[in-house]
């Protein structure tokens, strides 16, 4: 990345070092893999910042993110490191005790998506991620409008990432950083299923 | 990502357990952000899976990548985990003790290719991020056709990802996973420097 380079200078009266500082809000999405592991990779220089991590999983996947949570969870408990704590959707959230047996998924983003803004209002975190969060967008679990205005008013210096396929436009048009992450070719095409220690 | 669906199943002779501990080599490129970033996710995963792992950058950043530096040396460090090895082309690459004076890059590109392939052919790691090493290739520093071979020919069970723009379609070609990241918004559009903790 041309570090440094800026086509325009916008007219905020903020100083360079002001708007460094300023939070981002980024969404990684398209069909390409990468996306999560992006928003992980950032979290690596979000904990060598010193930022507290909240990671918030939205889709229940058979083999999670048992890699990445074992690794930022290891950083989260080294001495002097930030802490990082991970949510689960379909685990019944960490926040909340209960035996996991009917599960309504509508009902769980929707409480996942209430203690994100509980944690934003709190400032509990310095960087968010909320992994596979467009799903629960498009299929209406969470109001987008909500999300849009939210962010919008965080307060602080709170850095939110949200990825997964689909995101829908209002979001797009609300984050400072969009990647596309576009499939150009994977192992599957050739037949070869998921590699363990590579995708999980 | 789909797993465990795949549309064609290889006549190679290999059971699906056997086609998952096959050595996977990815390429990140495009000119949006998220390659290396990606890349060092997976690094994630491949020390929580207890692979050694070697990070090779090629480039020289005036910020390097001390976040991702400094998070996964720390998971390198923690007892009982997978070693984690960071080489820097620029600083005349930590295998060799010289005096840091008049750089030639060709030749510092062309060295850090020869310890990659002293360390395949030697299985020295099992995860190796070959960070921006496509501008190596761009510049004539390193063969093409030499990097298909080896990397076609490594022994053992050792995954390879080689990040950067302008991927040679050589090495398209060869990879098992090809991501493209394409910008679609980014900060700096609206005149935002690079955020620390975001971008380094």
């Amino acid at each position: 990345m041309p570090q440094g380079k800026v086509t325009t200078v916008p007219q905020d009266g903020l100083t360079t070092r002001q708007r460094r500082r300023q939070a981002v809000f980024a969404v990684h999405t398209g069909d390409g893999k990468g996306k999560s592991t992006a928003a992980f990779g950032m979290a690596l220089r979000a904990w060598s910042a010193g930022w507290p991590i909240g990671v918030f999983q939205f889709v229940k996947s058979e083999k999670w993110r048992v890699g990445e949570e074992a690794a930022l969870k290891a950083l989260g408990a080294t001495e002097g490191g930030a802490p990082v704590a991970w949510h689960k959707m379909g685990e019944g959230w960490s926040w909340i005790q209960r035996a996991g047996t009917d599960r309504d998924h509508a009902a769980e983003a929707a409480e996942g998506w209430q203690q994100i803004k509980r944690d934003l209002a709190a400032e509990t975190y310095k960087f968010y991620v909320l992994d596979e969060f467009t799903y629960a967008l498009k299929w209406g679990w969470v109001d987008v409008g909500d999300v849009v205005s939210t962010l919008a008013e965080r307060p602080g210096t709170q850095h939110v990432v949200i990825t997964g396929r689909y995101a829908a436009p209002a979001l797009l048009e609300a984050a400072d950083l969009v990647t596309e992450m576009t499939k150009v070719k994977h192992p599957m095409d050739a037949g070869r299923k998921g590699q363990q220690g590579i995708e999980w």
